[in-house]
């Protein structure tokens, strides 16, 4: 087993080169398939663009290893937190708004989750838009998005809060897959509210995939359905 | 008005000087006493021994104005997030001892609160000993505290945390006073638990006036009972 490492200094991401054979974490190849759909076409895109750092045949995939491109974990929180700044959680009619609008996003481009929200399961959204209850569930929502990115950072509080938070939502019965699927409606929802850059939609993914593994190995503990990561 | 602040290089404090007879912040003299009570002499005296910056002298209270020794927010969250590090959540016994030996202080040292544990009333320390209710409890009561602490710095969702966690409390109809006691109970515990410095009990008083202030804020706005701020 071998790792190395460069770090792109001022930029705040690592090249790790990894054994994909014994290594753990980079285990097969559909681990790294899926990563590769999620995450590190934008990320490799935005990094040759920002820093000329990373010549097209440094990219290289053979059966020994894989190179692997991620950003430094207080660098992902900080594009997190940043790509917040014009979503703040508050009391003021637009702060408001900020969090009903993930709803309103949610309802009418992925009606199949209506299914969640007992009562709302037709909800138009215009609906969405003159409730009282996705008001309240918009600043909740947009709260934990919030405090997951600013404890980004901090391994085990991120770990801790991701637990209670599937803790809290056992009672909804949610199909497991969600907990991943969540941060693709999640960075659709900031893009179409503005501007969200290449690389804090690559952050938010990289969040998203490290949020979702605590969440199948916790589902697992609690003998709930999970999904099974290669 | 006027206002001067001199930040001590290095260490993260700064030295305000504000008129109180027409500054908001510090309006009165029934604030300031209190402040003064929970926070500056430990503050002060740390100050003193640890950067040889803050002469005796330099503390005055005359009618126009008072000196006031006040920790840089960021310096705050750093001390305090440093202060958890033997206290992480988590799922080891050790971590599960960790948030459950919190409620082991209170029911300890505080047993006047036990009334707001349904069913739980006339518990001894041994009996939350072997209680798996206070061991979610626990974990949970210390996310809390991690999380205030990481993300003070970031005032918005600061205060966004407080207002939702006023929320899930509401059912319990606590006194208003708690959530201003309850950072005592805190670094009580916390002391317990092993080495709290000086420093990082001013931080976490700092932090808990603060959290205190945007619960009463919000307990009026939720036309609840709150306690008012001088």
């Amino acid at each position: 087993m071998w790792e190395h490492i460069e770090t792109l200094a001022g930029f705040g991401w690592n090249i790790r080169r990894k054994c994909i054979s014994c290594c753990e974490p980079w285990k097969g190849k559909t681990w790294f398939n899926r990563w590769q759909a999620h995450f590190r076409t934008a990320a490799i895109q935005t990094l040759r663009r920002r820093t000329g750092a990373v010549p097209l045949e440094q990219i290289v995939c053979t059966e020994d290893y894989q190179e692997v491109v991620s950003m430094d974990r207080k660098r992902i929180r900080d594009l997190c937190v940043e790509s917040l700044q014009d979503l703040m959680v508050g009391t003021s009619p637009k702060h408001i708004a900020n969090g009903k609008g993930f709803y309103e996003y949610s309802f009418g481009n992925f009606p199949e989750l209506r299914v969640y929200f007992k009562g709302a399961e037709h909800y138009t959204v215009e609906d969405v838009k003159k409730s009282q209850r996705f008001e309240d569930k918009g600043q909740r929502a947009l709260l934990a998005c919030h405090l997951v990115a600013n404890i980004y950072d901090n391994d085990d509080v991120f770990r801790g809060y991701i637990r209670e938070t599937i803790n809290r939502h056992r009672q909804y019965k949610m199909d497991p897959a969600l907990w991943e699927g969540f941060w693709t409606v999640w960075t659709g929802y900031m893009a179409s509210a503005g501007c969200l850059t290449d690389e804090q939609r690559a952050a938010w993914m990289q969040l998203g995939k490290d949020f979702n593994a605590e969440c199948q190995v916790h589902l697992k503990n609690l003998n709930l359905p999970f999904v099974q990561n290669n």
